[in-house]
């Protein structure tokens, strides 16, 4: 089954808020980075402590970001997350869109590297291709 | 109506955790601090935003707290946060307990003080009785 | 005087790392907005508490944002950040360039707006100019 | 040597603040979680990540925390944070003091144990001894 999309709903909290009385941006990376766990959590049916274990790999770090700030939520905003996949060899890119009452919020682009211990040195991380078995879950 | 315990469930998220793996335990703090209000989310049918401002008020801080972490979690938790409210006259406590799949992983007791704005020093915040109208949502 | 560098050093701690050991990106976002505060500190010589109130205004959101992540640091590094302003007229961009011991680690790039309280609702914002007597400050 | 007491300062950022313009509570265990990793760096001559390494653990995770918060702070203060050690067997309790210009505005104390990786299951956590040359290094 294709599974490219997914989408969730995150409450803006009084923490993640600043002295402006709106979220403090760096919580979007945080809202976005769990929006992609979610994507894949809902793909591959586990959540990232065990896909992560299952398919053996350490992660996917961001390695380029951007993310346009269009209208500042506050707490008590259940803002909707909609994030698209789109799949390279040893990478991906994932599209954020964040929204509130319809109305655009936050749209975030970030590529991300697939990547597990590295032999030598375990304590260091290194890209290795994305598993065929991982891209089947999603269909591609 | 009586509402005096407000039952949410929490996602630890990989950025909660630390490098051993487990919740960076001052998360837990966020989470709590969530919990109370959305206890009074619960209890007032507006969330934090519209309720500082409906019953004109600047927060509750918390003014002691206490935790017992008695169990780690780690990334796609599903945490159970049971929260229970007791009034005094311009603070009140919360207990929170917190549980995985039934077993208790922490408990934290909070106290909190009721304060507005300082009239002398509207930069500053001053304790102040809660009121009468927000005890009877809470039916006390 | 022309001030338009301010460099820094920040030390990565344990609780801003994840389970990969390695710091957990949206902390970077954090680092590079305490390190433009930094940068206005240094400039105008009061902190940011003090020049929001100094030059009336409700701080300066960031509107655009984009980041590199070249190499991962962790907890116990000491990072240099290296913050370059450029003026316009009601927003200003802001250029991080992250090392660890003279190796980049991560590069950021940012737009901000200078906003104001709206006279209309005093609960949103509003973009306004930046006043000449900031940009004296700053030598531009 | 005798190392008992380490003393940091540590500036409130923005970010750490919330919309009543004040500290959000749960940054003050991030800055004294620090504040006792600083206290072992001094001690030990590194920092936890090598520390960890060299003794060979895989941390010192809290096992029970209260705190009170006396003033509030904000951001542009540069807190004074005093951290005083005590040890046991298997764990060790941490007294936070935390002050601006003079006065006391939290106080934190903390039980600690020490952990190493469970040899039955790598994924767990379990508490060891300390070892002697941990100690001898703070002269106890």
């Amino acid at each position: 089954m294709t599974k490219i999309t997914n989408i969730r709903t995150v409450r803006i909290e009084w923490g993640d808020c600043d002295p402006a009385g709106i979220i403090y941006y760096p919580r979007y990376f945080e809202i976005v980075d769990a929006s992609t766990a979610a994507l894949f959590e809902s793909a591959l049916g586990m959540t990232k402590y065990h896909f992560t274990r299952h398919y053996a790999f350490a992660g996917f770090p961001v390695v380029t970001t951007r993310a346009r700030f269009i209208k500042p939520t506050r707490y008590g905003d259940d803002v909707r997350v909609e994030s698209t996949i789109a799949f390279g060899t040893s990478s991906f890119t994932v599209e954020h869109k964040l929204s509130l009452n319809g109305e655009p919020c936050c749209e975030c682009s970030e590529k991300r590297v697939w990547v597990g211990r590295d032999p030598a040195d375990p304590s260091r991380i290194k890209s290795m291709p994305i598993p065929a078995a991982v891209r089947e879950k999603f269909g591609v």
